[in-house]
């Protein structure tokens, strides 16, 4: 077993989103905002957010952080979105999931104006990506992509792993990543395979999966029960709090003998997403004030 | 082998599409409208365009023909289009595809009221359809959706194929066709693999799929280098020109001694895919009538 080191690449990538940002601001004397939402007060939020705003810090986008109460109806939810639309010291603005009451979700994801959409899940750049058909076309256009999938992909990039017919397997059918990374990979020419609760026959497709990305958010998920080719790729985006610390949703002990690169965790998906983050909060701020890069 | 007639199901649902226009017109003493487009004098394209006002006349939709230059600039396109977007007689634009200049298409799909876009290409029901979940909440929130993808799930439903669980192979990836196709099939549960010209392993595939989705326009494609297991559903989407006549991308000859289910071409997903534009076009006329079914 090989591990592919998030947090390396992470920095390396944040290095240059740094340096970048300092270039503008000698130039124009302007600087990207971030501004964070949190509804209520949950730990793991928290503890996400804090590390969000420790980054921005990091590279030298200023951050206005917005805690709210978890009793925060949708209308005032959407009130502050629009203040915060209309503010421009802020190119990005990122609303913290799961929200307390998750039927606020996609309506208060709509009221983000789409060029500070820095999660990309508003509907006007999702359909944006899906419809753009080549990787090239995706960077070329500036869409703002969601966090994980964009980091997935990086981290694939810079560890020199070739995707172009190669079959993928993505566990997991989500919003945030799922879906939007199935469309990232046919850009890159993978054939794509998304499975999920409902798979029957996963043990066959693990089989046959040249590339694994596990996404489900159950410890120890990918295990003994499945076999893996030699030379398999690995991702693991599963973040999980047990009595033991934190953990992903593959089986190390079942993994760490064979033939595979695999992204550990912590230190593998989850830097490459803060540092994504970043990225796209440059993205808008670049769109938004027209800079040729 | 047995033959899926599409003919038939796009007959059942098209009676059913011209009684809802006949009540609504009794009660409201309004038609719903449909521009086409057509952009210079393609022959393929004018036998479509026929064949779609041939079908609005017999359920009662209102067809409003428009025919341009060849050497229509982009602009011109647009013109036309936001005179179509302020036309309250008209519910649903249709801008027929492949335009003489394809590198318009985007923009032009762009400038269609996504409320009148009845081919569901615009980025806000692209992103729309890709962010739902559930196939329930697709037909709630009434999305507008590309018409052949919907017409092959409307295809797999009348003839009670579950997807829930099953292996759906889907060959293509264009926007039209293979990606919406695998939003709406994950919708239904089904596991989807995208395969596409760089999928290497193709035979590995075949093999393990419970539903096979054809859409690669090339006559006898899926032949006998391909194994199907027994009780595979074939959809065949390819419409070929050959000098024998129409034919999809199914080799017959290969497949008529196999224990299967296929949509012949023509007769299977043609139909379907021009009964979903009726279909999407009376959608469209109840959204922005706000008629409550």
């Amino acid at each position: 077993m090989k591990i592919i080191n998030g947090r390396q690449i992470a920095k390396h990538i944040k290095s240059d989103i740094k340096t970048k940002i300092k270039n503008f601001k000698d130039i124009t004397g302007k600087t990207p905002g971030l501004a964070t939402i949190l509804v209520g007060s949950n730990v793991a939020s928290k503890i996400y957010i804090q590390s969000k705003i420790k980054a921005c810090q990091e590279v030298g986008i200023q951050s206005f952080h917005n805690n709210i109460s978890t009793q925060s109806s949708q209308d005032a939810i959407i009130r502050l979105i629009n203040d915060l639309n209309s503010n421009t010291l802020i190119n990005g603005i990122l609303l913290q999931l799961p929200l307390p009451d998750k039927t606020f979700t996609q309506n208060c994801i709509n009221a983000i104006n789409p060029v500070k959409d820095v999660d990309g899940l508003h509907p006007v750049n999702y359909g944006k990506l899906s419809l753009l058909k080549s990787w090239n076309d995706i960077i070329k256009e500036n869409v703002l992509i969601p966090c994980t999938p964009l980091g997935i992909m990086h981290l694939l990039q810079y560890s020199n792993i070739q995707l172009s017919g190669k079959t993928v397997l993505i566990i997991g059918r989500s919003n945030l990543v799922g879906k939007p990374l199935a469309i990232l990979m046919l850009s890159q020419n993978a054939t794509v395979i998304t499975a999920h609760s409902k798979t029957y026959n996963l043990d066959k497709l693990t089989k046959i999966a040249d590339v694994i990305i596990v996404a489900v958010g159950i410890p120890n998920f990918l295990n003994k029960n499945y076999n893996i080719k030699d030379n398999t790729v690995i991702i693991d985006v599963g973040i999980n709090r047990t009595v033991d610390g934190l953990c992903g949703d593959v089986d190390f002990n079942y993994i760490q003998n064979k033939n595979v690169r695999i992204t550990p965790v912590p230190g593998g998906v989850g830097p490459m997403t803060i540092t994504m983050l970043l990225s796209n909060t440059l993205k808008a701020f670049i769109n938004q004030n027209k800079i040729n890069l």
